[in-house]
């Protein structure tokens, strides 16, 4: 049962690899402790060992319980000696505060190396119990005292079991309180904590988990350190020695003479940390013999990071990474490393698994027959209908369910007001309620991929307004004309689908992506401003207004009969304005206008006529203050304030908040503001359509054959905006397990085309914010997490039924209209602003350009920045922001109507960029076209991307990990 | 010359106390490398050798040059091999990035122990040259590589001869640009780069700095690898070889076979961090055995701190800490560390220097003399005063005059603004600027400090406010009543000065300053928001005006006579309160209201006469717009964009900047707000009062008696802003040279006080904040610090003259008057608010209010919550927030004229707290007051002292390096 050896490491029973060790002297030792030297090329035999332990594991074994440390301090007390717990560890390290009733925070444990060479000789001088049969604390600690009776007399022994037997002290000062306090509470013993308290700790563990318990402390009685290790053959639970109830495995005992309780402890966090390490839990489970476990402690030393003495504070605490390399991929480089070691290569610490292709998945790949990829869609999907239904069961559906629900209305309202405006109510809120929620359920019950949301977006609310121009421009019937387009959309479309033109997203490259988004954020900017000025105008103050003056300033009606010089000096501009829409784009309905002049024909006359008070500035303050308080509430959920639970809801409402707040405002105040115009009843919101909108009557024939050209651009259009949201959705990243369906969605967007073209309603196609908020609400992640690690991520709850409530919702919500004509115009402005700023801030060639402006020492430490020279990288932003201004000047001229090929362009531009960058650079400034030109290209490419696999595991991860904010924000406005 | 020893660490020549070593076996080279351990109390042999080493040094040698180091790696080019230099170090490690043109931000290096453990045997096995004579790299290179000759043969020798001597490499791709890009430029070789580029990292180095070159490389002739070590005997230039152009001192050389380029990197990085060592370097420059590098390099390993595997990623780079321990400290540290060991005492480590008293210092001792430490003052002081305006020919001064003399103006705007709104312009901007001016220039010629800056202080504009208003309940004289109020304090203040209370500010601990600014702060705050609604009400808005009944709006002037009916009904509210300053709190000259109005004493009749259009909603704007601009400027110093003087330029005006910025809006928008009054001659403001204050005829003769009571209130409001603020100014860490003179100061401002009062002038005390920033516009920093490394402070211009200066161009300023009256006073009361919330967020307080609403885990790393229970945290705001309440209540209600006694019993309630919390809790939530008590008490207060030292030196160390911001904003408004 007992190991005790020699000092000097054995021979280790894997040795058939080695070549010859050419160390002389003193640096045996290190060759026994570094696996690989320069000097020679053999395996050092505390890597032969281990290699030799980690093979003899049957795979069975391979799920070694979690195991839960805590370090006892033997503490002097009024009432002698006792134990006390003061730090604990999963995988990052916890301490007692000073005071003792504050855990810190969880931190990346730093050691002194003094500390481990000092545990590596207790290892050695110590007693190494392996397997020890025992039950009870008093029989641990009966047989660790009488291991070595050579060197611990009778009563020595005595003195030794009584200290390990002495009672830990529980926490004397009070109770815990509830809330705040209860965190802070050290469970000690079953007599004096409720379960539940323990409880709190416990859900941290996996049912299962063992504990490691290390003993340290310093007593008059010694002469020399008293170190045992203790490896019980069956885990018992040993009563109030741990803090949480679970059966204990290992015991690390560490006492010794006076006047070195530091360098004890130390030597004791040096032992936790060591069982807290992966490869090293696996020795310690599987050593016959004590060289085992110092085996296993020098690799653990040669694998450590080391900071230099005097550059570095030792008591700055390491908060833990956000992400960190799976413990089982690090044994299997080990493994392998040493396989390859014998090999003679050297190269294995290269060699990491590669990452998931973003782009390219299984469901792009063509079959080169007609509806060959729906078909195969179809199929996939098919089989997994009825789960889809079943899938739903869940509590976290129904709060997915509330989001989703609000975020969906709250789109439908921004969007719904913002096309209202911009088609003189051709399409408004109503129309934008009924088209989401009859084009969404349809979705959500035959789409291929039922977690995206279906909302209306920004590229085609662009489209909209340049459409309704156009058609007032040439004297067209808009919805008319609008139902051509949407037939064409449809059939081209179907064509689409027919020929698998899915499998071409795979050249939406970055490049395209924040083009198009970059324009998208930068319309929503201009146009929210652009509102609030025509705003101004429509409500102009008199900047020169004196209040000595107040009797100078009226206005009368003058009905005497119209006269011309009379109406061109006292003209009432701002009635005029809200007249005409087109002018100052702002649909205010015609009865608001003053009654006795509409009637009488008569002229306003005086000096006030032409002025509005005050409205305008209100409208700017709840402008500015929607935006501000947008913002606001949005980085609330990064601020330390209150629990994360409330600050999440707080964030993800942010928009829905805000709108309320200053609803309630606007309403307190009672001002006349600008509203939203949503009918009373279920009726068109311009009295002037119906709900059928006729193909031939208002356009002459020919229209129906010249909407080919617009179609075409539409189809453009929605074919980009649909499929980069659906692969953004399908990313392998989001461990999604029923697969996607590109094909299928895109039949399902084009068919409904046909609806709301019919219907007049607006179109609809994949919205990335919503559909990404729609997957985050449905994440589902391991419980039981150490503190300081971040949860693991396990998929999404993939089912159709969510959805399907939210727009069944939606279109209850059509009678909601009486609440909804209180929202004031200056409020979706400032929405807007705030969704265009966001987008804005979301893409990296924001990051870029923002470089422009700083010092280069200053600049943030991103990753390609490390590998592409500063001024490639200002090159490739400056010729984005070409581009970008190329389609700006092209969106305001006459062409307008033609950006959808612009952006299309850009994808060819994208590809001449090779011709100026290498496909190095562009692979860490962009991501790489598939089929990159020649051969040559292509093993450069190759190989320039195994380069940069090896950071591309790491940048996927932290994406991965990155809190869910900015995944969230990747694409506000379903930009693109 | 060469010293090429076995593998085994000699004899120690310094073994004096030595007791036997009882480690065995291979623990025998642990025992070497580490300098104590539990199993012995032997010091080792690693630890002998160095302190042999480091005893043996000369005095005159302590200071050893800088080192600098550069790793030169070996790549293989179109044209061959050849060297490049890949990164460098003095203090911190900078890499060159991938790509070749950036270098990295520098960062703390972290190795791998790995690395270090073949640089170990690195030295072992290899060739060590100390002492080299050698002048050339050609003469170098031969020398290392014939050093022996037994292992090396002659074809190999030329071959590696042939390698080092190898040009270095040139960046190849372009010539470097001015700006950015000179920044990034990688200095190689002479023939390449000007001058002037090197100079632009030279200038990081002292001269007579030293270089150390790394070598490594991997090359295809040898079979094992090449290390060696040199010392030069005399420095010399090595030409190309290294980055600047200082002599070379050391060389390290490691070549080795191919296919292990990694390794030899990381030991190369090794080897160069080692050398950047100081403990290492000292060893390395007296080094006379290769076993002296080798115990060196074991003292290193000793002390360095390491991060577990797995645990923290390798690749993120840890940025340097703020401040960092000297390295002069850590070695005496290291000899009274061995030394007390050969004593056997081990609480070594804990035995800091202990940190500056901030309370207590010299100046403030008592002699027990009358006016004893006047004349202490006077005689300290004296001695500086010829040097008081010779050092004050610096080019710094200039730009600190321009610095101070905006913020000063600002100032007196500000407050003056503010009195003037307060005393109805008894006190108003002129008074302020010629006041500032007066007292100002007496102050900087007559003061014991300087360096401190007189102003209009907060506490003082609420007391002016009080005072005033008491004035008008009970029918006095303001100004006659204020004069003796004034004379009184001068008699109280020599007083004081004579009595050496000036010594009483040691019982100003950090509860008494954060309660008297706490209070402060929350009067700024909420005044300016009152400010802010009287205006709503001064320029009443017409919530219910509806654009539709245009013609319905009118006023029109009633001459038919006064009826009272009708003027209740239709009463101009706004030109009422626009008449009596006491109710709107506005003061608007009389000539403003309607001129047919004054003159026949008709009425307004009609809707819309009480109501002012837009001015009250431009208002609002102007107002957030002025808080939320002062903010972002505030805080744009730390943003990452332009170079850093530009935004702590745009950072130190943000004040002065906003103000000119929102006067523009509003001068351009042209709507009548209300404006800041400045009259236009050199006549008092209020043309009611004149130059002279007389002392009798307006109010009781008695009440020359009864302004005793007041003035012991403003005794000791005046005492406590005084020496608050004298004391932060003097604190130790400020480095002044010249001494404080606390009576010399509170001397000259009570005889100001004089002057002041009799003039009708405001009272002016040093302003913490506008003095923390003249001495911050006033340091003397060292020029040449490592990257990554922070600057050293050397201490503060200590002179009269910017002060001076300062002053008579604020009196120049008077003539600014045309240029004032287009403030708007919205503007003004955005800069107060800012001011409060800067002042409120500035002090400890607040953060510990904060905690409330923080789940314990989201709780900043705040020192004290390490320390101190956090329910006694709690206790302790509680009672601030009781406290702070109390004062408030108080200051609200008729009895708000005592609020200075209050503030006076704040220090009471602070010693009644010792009864409450224990002094360790005391000692860190506030400080520790003078003779606390009983002795017991005293012992305890020393043990608990004494254990916060040792943190107390990180913290006081890291307050001193804190970005200025933070320093400066310690207490804005000199609120204390």
């Amino acid at each position: 049962m007992r190991a005790k050896a020699p000092g000097t490491a054995g021979t280790a029973p894997a040795a058939q690899c080695r070549q010859g060790n050419s160390a002389t002297g003193s640096s045996e030792l290190l060759h026994t402790m570094i696996s690989h030297s320069i000097f020679s090329s053999s395996t050092s035999s505390a890597a032969e060992r281990i290699s030799a332990i980690l093979q003899q594991e049957e795979p069975g074994d391979r799920k070694s319980p979690l195991l839960f440390v805590q370090l006892n301090e033997l503490l002097s007390t009024a009432a002698g000696l006792a134990w006390r717990e003061t730090a604990r560890w999963i995988k990052f390290e916890e301490k007692v505060e000073d005071g003792g009733e504050r855990w810190s925070k969880p931190h990346v444990p730093a050691l002194r190396l003094h500390s481990l060479f000092e545990l590596r000789t207790c290892l050695q001088e110590g007693t190494v119990l392996l397997d020890l049969g025992a039950h009870t604390l008093p029989h641990v600690a009966e047989k660790a005292v009488s291991a070595q009776p050579e060197v611990w007399e009778p009563e020595l022994q005595d003195c030794l079991a009584d200290v390990l037997l002495r009672q830990p002290l529980h926490r004397p000062t009070m109770a815990p309180l509830p809330g705040v306090w209860s965190q802070l509470a050290i469970p000690h013993g079953p007599d004096f904590l409720s379960f539940q308290l323990r409880n709190r700790f416990k859900k941290k563990l996996l049912p299962g988990a063992e504990v490691a318990s290390v003993l340290v402390g310093e007593v008059d009685f010694l002469k020399k350190p008293f170190p045992v290790f203790i490896r019980l053959r069956e885990a018992v639970t040993l009563g109030s020695l741990t803090e949480v109830a679970f059966p204990s495995r290992f015991l690390f005992i560490l006492l010794g003479p006076q006047a070195k309780a530091k360098a004890y402890y130390e030597i004791g966090r040096a032992m936790a940390t060591l069982l807290t390490d992966e490869l090293f839990q696996r020795i310690a489970w599987q050593a016959k013999h004590q060289e085992d476990l110092i085996a296993g402690l020098d690799e653990f030393l040669d694998e450590l990071a080391v900071l230099p003495p005097g550059k570095w504070d030792p008591s700055d605490r390491i908060p833990p990474p956000r992400c960190l390399s799976s413990p089982d991929k690090r044994i299997s480089m080990h493994l392998r490393e040493w396989k390859s070691r014998c090999n003679g290569n050297t190269t294995a610490a290269k060699d990491r698994p590669s990452p998931a292709h973003l782009h390219t998945s299984e469901e792009l790949e063509r079959t080169g027959r007609l509806f060959g990829g729906l078909i195969r869609d179809i199929r996939r999907k098919a089989r997994w209908y009825r789960s889809d239904f079943s899938d739903a069961m869940h509590i976290q559906c129904l709060s997915a369910v509330l989001y989703i629900y609000l975020a969906t209305i709250t789109n439908a309202i921004t969007f719904g007001g913002m096309l209202g405006d911009a088609t003189a109510n051709m399409q408004g809120v109503l129309e934008s309620f009924l088209g989401t929620a009859f084009t969404g359920s349809i979705f959500c019950l035959f789409s291929g991929q039922p977690l995206t949301i279906l909302s209306s977006t920004g590229p085609v609310l662009v489209f909209e307004r340049l459409l309704f121009s156009f058609s007032e421009d040439y004297g067209l019937d808009y919805l008319e004309f609008r139902l051509w387009i949407g037939l064409w959309v449809a059939f081209f479309g179907l064509a689409l689908v027919a020929t698998e033109a899915s499998h071409l997203v795979q050249y939406f490259t970055r490049f395209t992506e924040e083009g198009f988004c970059a324009l998208i954020s930068l319309i929503f900017i201009y146009d929210s401003l652009k509102k609030m000025l025509s705003l101004a105008e429509a409500f102009p103050i008199n900047w020169h207004y004196r209040a000595d003056d107040v009797t100078l300033y009226s206005c009368t009606c003058n009905l005497s009969g119209p006269g011309e010089c009379e109406l061109s000096a006292t003209a009432p501009a701002h009635t005029l304005s809200r007249q005409s829409p087109s002018t100052a784009d702002l649909a205010l309905p015609a009865e608001h206008l003053p009654p006795h002049f509409s009637q009488s024909g008569g002229h306003l006359l005086g000096t006030s006529c032409q002025y509005v008070p005050d409205i305008a500035l209100l409208s700017f303050l709840l402008f500015g203050g929607t935006f501000l308080c947008c913002t606001t509430l949005k980085r609330f959920k990064s601020s330390r304030y209150f629990p994360t639970g409330l600050r999440k809801l707080v964030s993800d409402f942010s928009i829905i908040l805000t709108i309320l707040v200053f609803c309630a405002i606007d309403a307190a105040l009672g001002l006349e503001t600008p509203k939203l115009l949503v009918p009373s009843e279920l009726k068109p919101t311009n009295p002037m359509r119906g709900w059928i909108i006729f193909p031939f009557g208002a356009n002459p024939w020919w229209i129906c054959l010249v909407s080919v050209v617009p179609a075409i651009l539409v189809t453009i259009l929605i074919f980009m905006d649909q499929q980069i949201t659906a692969v953004i959705v399908n990313r392998k990243e989001h461990k999604l397990k029923k697969g996607a369906g590109f094909h299928l969605d895109f039949l399902c967007v084009s068919l409904l085309m046909i609806v709301t073209s019919v219907m007049g309603l607006p179109w609809y196609v994949s919205a990335t914010v919503i559909s990404l908020a729609h997957m985050e609400s449905l994440r589902k992640e391991s419980t039981a997490s150490a503190p300081g690690e971040q949860p693991e991520f396990l998929g999404i709850r993939e089912q159709r039924l969510t959805g399907l409530v939210v727009f069944i919702l939606t279109g209850v919500s059509v009678f909601l209209a009486p609440i909804l004509k209180y929202i004031p115009m200056p409020v979706l402005y400032g929405v807007f602003l705030h969704m265009g700023v966001v987008a804005l801030n979301s893409i990296q060639f924001t990051d870029r350009v923002r470089l422009l402006l700083m010092p280069a020492k200053h600049q943030p430490d991103h990753l390609y920045l490390r590998h592409v020279p500063l001024c490639r990288v200002h090159l490739f932003t400056f010729i984005q922001l070409l581009c970008l201004a190329v389609l700006w000047v092209i969106k305001s001229t006459a062409a307008a109507i033609v950006f959808p090929v612009m952006l299309l362009a850009l994808v060819g531009i994208r590809k001449a960029l090779e011709c100026i960058f290498s496909l190095h650079d562009l692979s860490w400034l962009d991501n790489i076209m598939p089929a990159a030109g020649s051969k040559e290209a292509e093993g450069k490419l190759q190989r320039k991307q195994e380069e940069q696999e090896s950071y591309a595991d790491e940048e996927s991860s932290a994406i991965l990990f990155q809190p869910t904010s900015s995944g969230v924000k990747i694409e506000l406005l379903g930009c693109s």
